[in-house]
């Protein structure tokens, strides 16, 4: 465990080591609470995690006092260090879809609609992103170009209907930003973002999904939106430009995963190595059996690799760059290293692996989810793939 | 779907073919019923169920009336077909642990125990396997050497105690066959088998597991052992011959694992297929993307490869040998490229491949631990490389 | 080895049994011969060999002597006997192309070019099949739809103008089968197949290209064909159904190469195991440290599942089927299982394995370009996505 | 290409891309170069390059006139950009072996070593490192303990013999450092390095390994020593202490394989990409082809990821560490992730992948060597094994 007062480290690298004790010490042993249901934790549970991170002055901890959001290399080590519990990032707030939100907000919300409704979501309160769409009706899943929700002006007002699926957090959520299709009236087509309070009687949660992970709070919800009429100058940002402020959040939240998930898979390696190294079979620890050894050498290198890939993209995002493919080699070379890492540790644990006697069981659920979230792999390298050819246009 | 009357079929194609039609127009339907727990499907359910199947002379349907156990080859197109549903091998009573319980009473239990035994488990009553014992106490999990619950002869009973995990469906089984060390007087150790009725207050569930799996009736129970008195008459076969019946029941139930999770992958790629021909994404369909297209032929390989190798090693035993390295190398084979197949499946159907509107997310969790039960890959590879140096040293 | 006069085989066995011994015996010897350059096997080994070969009446051994082919269920043991070791195909006459041009010659030539022809080839005599145009011209590489090679009809003749590009033993060849467009005057273009003697002229071989592997006598040469005129009645079969035939050649030329090659990985896993049973490292020898025991273990598998595909392939082709699907899913995983067999070899035995002091470098090399040859598995994979769609749309 | 002069950049930066222009412009038109042989560039070749290199001042471009060793960070560009042409690490004098044997020099040569053996490789001799000893005499291989070479005392000189396999360039080399077992007197065992003057006649170089790589001078020698005389004043360091400066050569020399070849498959993919982006296959250019773009888009994420951890070792060792283990997982992971840039290289170009018409096919075989040269893979996930066992240990 770190010491959290050691001398020599910069802020950043502290409030990490903070959290780093807090997830460790106060947040894991909640793991086994029977608040963690399938659908995430509860709010209860949510509410007093958030309350004892607060106590700690560790709420939020990217985001200072003063509104001033960490560079992201410095985010890094934070968001691992939440992430060595799956309730760590909802313990001290630095959890998807929220934290995306709060940075989105940051870059593009005008005043009023930070005071009214970013300040809520730094002091724990939860939100929405309401963009992907069901497939089963063609509309928006990895494609943003297929959306359907559409939103018309209405006077001073736009009328929003629609429906929405994997809309993570939204039963519970205060917050909600609604992604809808808009016409500048050019032929093109747009999308602009809504920002809502919820509850609302006209963003009706039709169901919660049963999905393979079960961190995030509130689950993953289909959500109907009829006739949901919301003030202009609720529109985040400027109308028609949802489509370029959803790649603003998309690259960062990205990598936000990526740290996250970073720390998910460290834990579970470690509860991996310790197995290994008290068991015995075959007359010899299970550390010693090279079978068994090598992969956890082989953990040592994609763990490794993959903090080496998020510090790269961090920095070139705190360059100011978009960072669009370098998050996308990021999240697919991260995405698929910790897939291996969390598979390895459920076999060097054998049947104790495939159960939830540790949180192994878990992260090796979540992460399976991660290679879709965000963008399947395959829509990454498609776009990385365009990129070569792109990059080799310009060389002749 | 199959016609299940078509002529020139042998009579195991036949049942193959009416075990299809069931499980997939009768018993598919009940993958939603809310009976459907995360320890496996509910007693009712499961009585609900083998009662269709009775109704339909599908119950047991790989051992004919008369006790013939139908050959492994035969064997094989039904056990695949049961497999179609996660219900499916609950429902026509093929599953695990019952059928390699079945399969070693056939094998090796005397005809008194036949009648009280076997009788039962053909009918549909459940059963538990009662071996692998904790890895915190260092007890057997892979390494049988190293098992800690002692039978000791009192009189003409055995009085047994030990603790005992990953007891799947002891919860509710009828049948328990319990492997416990035994001193022959050699001061070589052994272990014997013992068959016993269940409930009984000497063999108290402690807990059932939670694991990454759920579709064992029972699911997986830790069972504490505490001086069950057994009469000398319930010793399955022999005395101190246990790790031998072990064998024999090993190595076919580590093939009909394969056959049945042959049938669930089977099934996820039909539905992954499915998902991929109608969705669109980036103007075509996803099929007709590369990305996706490669996935999905990847499957057929897979698929057909795992195939192959289940009717190879079912033929060889078949023939009367042990078959202990042609079902290790399929086993390995099988779980590793059934698990390829079903992350696939996930892939392909993007966040619809991680929730639980279909199937596929309850394949993929469950093929997850197909690689560990049965024995991880790792011990499976290790004895074929003892076969490959014994091999050598033979051709010397 | 194999006895070669066991009682209770097939004929076909009984073929397999002897090329096996004469590989291993007669033919392995010849690997270090000095006339085993770069481009093959130089054409005085290769009568040698041949020689020796009909001495024993093993050349040409799947074809019997009334020009019966065997069927391709019967093929597999031989050609992977001859396969055995890289000079094996070339001795008993089972190489590629020869055994594939003799196996379409064999079903599409009329009687006179038998006669003419295919004997020659029969007895030994060399081959060329000139399809492939190079790339840099954007000619048919693995498109076929891209050839640029014409023939124009000129009276009773025919005159073929174009270039190829690694058309394999063309440098040495008495017979040529040339692939080149015609025009059929529909209006949708066409090819059509020749036979030629070699050499001539107007058939100029520009080069032999350099390749990885260097098992095939004459190499790949690029040629260069100026005018060159055949008479109508050297078109092979009837004019315009080149690419019919070229299906025709390549569904059972791709299974052969599937069958020589396991034979060479049969082969270098061999070697690999002897060196890792004999040789001592960390003070035990190699097998018997798990990292090298399990890639062992691997080529076990692989091997065998390699052995059951080409075998399901077989049985396809010989029912009567084109088996277009089943030869390229075959193909894709025997070429990319064989890969990982020659790439566990050479690692097996380290420093050694990359040296040429055994085959198992060359047959390193060679198996790499399987990948490519008859269609890169790309291709195939995209055939097989074609086909998984074609088959949903039917099963609507 | 670089642009060599830009501002705002390092003087190590300078250095590389001086290094890369020249390697990109000067040095890799001899690849064509017909005095490119089986066993590495003529002495010729050599010398020609190194003039061209001495001419523009880039010659041994990381060891600055004073004799200054660049940090590790500031040679990783230097020694990818010579890596660019597999002519390039030759003509500029970072080549293996001289390269680590300069290092090593440069730590532990006494002054008059330096003035007397160093100087030479600076200038552009040739060096060998005779450490490796012929397996099937089971002699030191991967495992150090099994060096069978000795040097016994004999007045103030000591006297060698054994046999070396695997020598690097030991054909035309100036310089020996020649690795034997000697004897402290305290019953353990130790090794002592010795610089020798070559050729010497006893020091014969009894044949040339033919290898699977092409691009070292000298190619792969096995090396009988009879009786070599050496004065003690030739010890390089300390007598006794071999197996600690091998460490000390090792790690580096590791670190700068990564570099060299990290060049070569960045160049292999720039091949790769222009003959996707220009040759079309079934109606698109290969690079639409996701089966295409994808392979180029995973060799994006792999060189990258390739480069980060050079540079996080190369800092490792700059930072005073030994870097055992750093080096370790950089040389693991490097070698796989290049393995399979190179694999994906060949496959996108197919036939012309496999032919010697591009250094693609030289990358690939080249490459290969790689996973086995310095420490197989193996050999170190054992060493990472034991470093995770080690830190667990530490850690309760």
């Amino acid at each position: 465990m770190s010491d959290a007062s050691a001398p020599g480290r910069t802020p950043a690298q502290d409030i990490a080591a903070q959290v780093e004790v807090f997830v460790r010490t106060v947040v894991a042993p909640f793991e086994k609470d029977p608040r963690c249901g399938p659908h995430g934790p509860e709010d209860g549970l949510v509410h007093e995690l958030r309350g004892l991170a607060r106590d700690r002055g560790l709420l939020t901890p990217h985001i200072l006092a003063d509104g001033t959001h960490l560079s992201h290399a410095d985010t890094a080590p934070i968001l691992r260090a939440a992430g060595l519990s799956p309730l760590g990032p909802v313990a001290v707030n630095v959890a998807a879809p929220d934290e995306g939100n709060m940075n989105l907000l940051g870059k593009v919300a005008t005043s009023e609609q930070k005071a009214r409704f970013l300040n809520r979501l730094l002091e724990g309160g939860r939100s929405a992103f309401l963009m992907t769409e069901p497939a089963e009706e063609n509309g928006a899943g990895s494609d943003p170009a297929l959306m359907r929700t559409f939103a018309r002006p209405d006077g001073n007002h736009w009328v929003i209907s629609g429906r929405k699926t994997f809309i993570t957090g939204a039963q519970g959520a205060g917050v909600g930003i609604i992604m809808a299709r808009t016409d500048p009236g050019d032929g093109q087509g747009a999308a602009t973002m809504f920002l809502v309070d919820l509850p609302d009687p006209a963003v009706r949660i039709e169901r919660i999904l049963d999905t393979i992970d079960s961190s995030m709070p509130g689950g993953h919800a289909v959500v109907a939106i009829e006739d949901l009429r919301v003030p202009a100058d609720q529109i985040l940002g400027a109308p028609h430009r949802g489509f370029e402020y959803a790649q603003v959040r998309l690259a960062p939240a990205r990598l936000t995963h990526c740290m996250r998930w970073l720390g998910a898979c460290t834990r579970a390696h470690e509860i991996a190595t310790d197995y290994a190294c008290r068991r015995q079979a075959f007359k010899r620890r299970l550390i010693e059996h090279e079978g068994v050894g090598f992969m956890l050498a082989d953990n040592l290198i994609d763990l490794k690799q993959s903090e080496l890939m998020i510090d790269w993209a961090a920095k070139v995002l705190d360059s100011g760059l978009h960072g669009t493919s370098e998050t996308s080699m990021t999240k697919v070379a991260v995405s698929e290293a910790l897939s291996r890492v969390a598979d390895r540790c459920v076999q060097v644990m054998g049947a104790t692996g495939v159960s939830r006697e540790t949180i192994v069981e878990q992260v090796y659920r979540e992460v399976r989810a991660f290679r879709i979230y965000d963008g399947p792999s395959e829509v990454h390298r498609w776009s990385l793939a365009k990129k070569v050819d792109r990059d080799w246009r310009a060389s002749q």
